[in-house]
């Protein structure tokens, strides 16, 4: 069972973190030689992500590929998309692809059919948005595949629509989270994690802790961490009482830590594979203090 | 500005409808031939919406090409959305890309990139979910291209968070209203109507009456008509006191006009021109039914 297998690879790398390959080419040490070029930038990336899996592979159990910064190259950057999770599968490691993606039932089975059909685009997880109810779920819950669902994201205005209180006396994204929680219950693993996992931000770790106990089954893909202004702290406040139950998401903070002061004299790579250990050991710090 | 750009091409063409190029190999005459080959299929379909297009631009004034259903054919497919996309433009139609996009600011940004910024993907309108809040919205909104913002869906089971009742008296859907008829404030055209506008399923007429009153500046996007068993009159209840203000979604009914014993003897461009033509007359029927 796929979410089984996430939390094996995050104990043998003793590391509950995933590297946000949110690659722009803006990050690039050679931006500048590939700038305005969109074949060129997207083989860049490609190369640079290639460069940092190899490094983080045994010390990472998960990459999260974000798709806007491929779309955003257009054909040449959904072919590095699609490279890219292809070199982090081989390399053995758990791929989980940001897409948020969400729709009615018959377009969101087209959509399990791009990310979890064998094709260009396949990955092991793939993140969404539960707006539209069970029936835009559903489909991509027919194979050993995983999905990550909304519910109390990280960024300032998340609370606009998820923080409103329901008559019921829930909060819109609490509500979101018994959703999830009930999509889950007929895939429930070994690990008592369920397929159905859900995105809980960093910056709100008071809602974390009330989630975990509002989810029990529910396994959390945190992003937040680090550029965002989520601690280490807050960022494992929605782990269960045995330490476990998420993975915590960084991207800037690892891709460009070759421009931090921390890890001059590194190449990109390197510098990744350091941040990556130091994030191990801050998150690792983080819940032995709790 | 842009949404004034669609109104006048709906006047022109006198129909307040978009041919949804959803386009399934699936539904190609053609089907058996290029099955289980995504370059072929994609070849395909992307032949197929050219023939569409061809016979449909001066009958309908958009297309709403909805992206999963390229994706799930890979980077192939993903050829086949921009090229389907550009034949569209070219043709002088609006195209509305639906992909229902939703991320925190930084990454809303490379999805605007992805979708207005003049790449392989570039179109005039795009379709969000505005679950993450403002700062999800605003990068979409520094070019002169416009947004649909999924407020209520057209699918069974979309009430089960849209129908919600919250404390201040308002369902998440009419408070998700209120938000995007916000978004719009600062961009209202000639016409009356903002560049945010909002999905409204045909298939929940009661409630689109009531948006109307709540999201005076707020064009819908219709989806539900035909296949998803929403009527004429459903279709056009969110319609404002001049019969304006929305533009209604037929995909499958369309597409696959060739395949009823309406249209026989007519090939699938055709069949498809004659059924755009009696969706037209079907919405102008409903529309002085009124």
């Amino acid at each position: 069972m796929i979410t089984d297998k996430l939390i094996e690879k995050i104990k043998y790398t003793g590391n509950p973190s995933v590297v946000g390959l949110d690659t722009s080419a803006e990050y690039l040490p050679d931006y500048e030689k590939v700038k305005g070029n969109s074949s060129d930038m997207a083989k860049a990336v490609t190369e640079f992500n290639y460069a940092i899996i190899e490094k983080i592979k045994d010390v990472a159990p998960a990459v999260k590929v974000q798709i806007a910064y491929y779309e955003a190259m257009g054909i040449n950057g959904m072919k590095a998309f699609a490279d890219t999770c292809k070199a982090a599968r081989e390399a053995g490691m758990i791929v989980i692809a940001d897409a948020k993606r969400n729709d009615i039932g018959a377009t969101a089975k087209q959509y399990a059919n791009a990310f979890f059909g064998g094709g260009d685009f396949d990955c092991d997880f793939l993140t969404v948005n539960g707006y539209l109810g069970t029936d835009g779920i559903a489909p991509f819950l027919t194979a050993d595949k995983g999905i990550f669902a909304l519910v109390k994201t990280s960024n300032p205005s998340g609370g606009e629509l998820q923080d409103m209180k329901l008559e019921n006396g829930l909060t819109v994204y609490e509500q979101m989270a018994m959703l999830v929680e009930k999509w889950g219950a007929d895939n429930i693993g070994a690990s008592g994690y369920s397929r159905v996992g859900a995105v809980v931000g960093a910056t709100y770790p008071e809602q974390a802790k009330r989630l975990r106990k509002l989810m029990p089954h529910t396994f959390f893909l945190i992003p937040g961490y680090g550029a965002q202004g989520g601690g280490a702290d807050g960022a494992v406040a929605g782990f269960d009482e045995k330490n476990g139950g998420g993975i915590v998401n960084s991207s800037r903070g690892i891709l460009c830590a070759y421009r931090q002061e921390k890890y001059k004299g590194m190449n990109f790579a390197e510098a990744a594979y350091a941040a990556t250990v130091d994030m191990r050991e801050d998150l690792t710090a983080a819940l032995a203090r709790r």
